[in-house]
Order: structure tokens, then sequence, then C-alpha cells
């Protein structure tokens, strides 16, 4: 009785570790990051700022440079809607990597940007810059980005 | 039979179960974290490199501001032994806050620092920083840093 209580349990043991190996697809998850990155590019590019702020956790802090820490989710709103009042403004980002933790609940991402502005010459500038963001999945399964921060690169980076 | 073979297999669940749960202590790895941190700092502070160079990972990035990204640890030990030769050159931080991935393999923390100069005038250039540091467990159970980005805040963080 005991050796067939044994087995039962080597293979209870035998399908769990399967299991719990095989629940999280990282490479999946990865290529999920990499195109909701994108996409969410889009949206702020065609100006769908709704949709774009439901990427942001609500308890996501923002880095701009030069600027102080920006401390949850309305403050990264304010932000936001702010720089959109700049003559000119446009802003658009692409991932060139990224990392998803073993238990698939936390990733981050190294992207670039490029930020344009109206001069008050009338000419473009345009300043090229190095992102990194940090996401979290919420328990309904959805990635939510908790970490955007950046800097100027000197120009493109490859 | 069948019956007893199932409560074996439905205890053997419940210890598993408990077991994946406790496996990671998510407190403990923050505070290894932070304490990982404001070593470093310390060691970089008492010119201790060697050491400090211990604490990145072979295929770190770091994202200086107005710099390229530097790849893998080869790059940054090039661009820290530069700026250590900057006439008055110190840099110390401090983490103020960390998030430990459910499988405690990843992690990120949000930190401050500070950098001293030499200013051409005689007087100290002091800038103030917020930081974004991105750690991973080695198979050793090691922490080490695989990205180190930062940008200028207009004054101290809080």
């Amino acid at each position: 009785m005991i050796f067939k209580h044994a087995i039962v349990l080597a293979a209870a043991l035998t399908v769990l570790c399967a299991c719990s190996e095989e629940t999280v697809d990282r490479d999946l998850e990865a290529q999920t990051l990499m195109d909701l990155s994108r996409e969410w590019s889009q949206r702020v590019g065609e100006g769908e700022m709704e949709l774009a702020f439901t990427v942001w956790a609500d308890d996501a802090v923002m880095l701009p440079p030069n600027f102080p820490m920006l401390d949850g989710k309305v403050a990264i709103r304010e932000y936001i809607e702010r720089a959109n009042q700049i003559p000119g403004f446009k802003i658009s980002w692409e991932p060139l990597r990224v990392q998803v933790s073993e238990s698939g609940d936390m990733a981050y991402m190294i992207e670039r940007n490029v930020i344009e502005l109206d001069g008050t010459d009338g000419n473009k500038i345009v300043t090229h810059g190095k992102v990194v963001t940090v996401w979290q999945k919420n328990d309904d399964g959805k990635w939510k980005n908790v970490v955007d921060v950046w800097n100027s690169a000197p120009g493109p980076i490859d």
C-alpha cells in the first residue's frame, strides 16, 4: 500500500513539475511585449491618448530628463498632456530587446525614441533617446508599464 | 483504493503548492537588493573598483545621459575608468524602492544619485539624478546588475 502511494506521489510530482515549467512561455510573453510597445507608440502617434493611457499601471513612475520623478498615472497624464501642447511635439519609440522573468510577471525592455519639437527658427528639433521600460503583469494577465525612463543619445541608435 | 490515491494526490498537491509559494521570500530578496545597492555605492566611494565591477553582469547595459548605450561589462568598465580620471569626479547613490518578480529572478529599483565634478572656477559642480536599475539573479543565487540608466533631476530627490 505504501509503495503504491509512493508511486502516485511520484507521478503527481512529475506532472506538477512539468506543469509548472510549462505555464510561462517566455518567448511568447517577450513577443507580446515587443508588439505592445510598437502598438503603444503607434497609438500615441495617432493621438489616441485615452487608449495610450491604459498601458500605464496606476502606480507607474516616469522619469523624464531634467524633470522630477512623476509618481503615479495622474502625474504622468498631466506631464504628457502638457507635452502635447508644445508646438510640433511628436514622440515615437521602438523596442530593441526584452527580457521576461521566469515567472512571467515582470519584464524589462531596452528601447529607442525620437522626440520632435518646432524650433523658434522654424526648423524641427529632433532628439534621439535611449529608453528603459519595466513591465508588470496584472492579475488579469495584462502587461502594464510600471517604469518609463529615458535620456538623450548623441545620435540615432542602431 | 482509488479514493485513497486521491487523498494522497490531494495532499501532494497541497504540499507542493505551499512549497512553491514559499520558495521565494520576496521581502528578503528586496532587502538583499537594497543592501547590495548601498554597499555597491560605498565600494565605489572608497575606490574599491574591482569589487564594484563584480556587481555588473557580463551582458549588462549602461545608459549614461548624452552618451551612446554601453553594451556589456567591457564597455562599462572603460566608461567608468575614464569617468574616474575627471578631476574631482565622485558618484554615490541610494535605493528608494525595489520590486522583485514572483520567481525571485528579476527585480528593479528606483534610486537617486549625486555626481560631483570640479568646475573650472574651482567650485564643485553637483548634479542630482534619478536612476533605474534592473537586476537578475545568477544560477549561483547572486544578484547582478543588468541595466543601469539615469538622468538629471532639477534638484535633490526626496
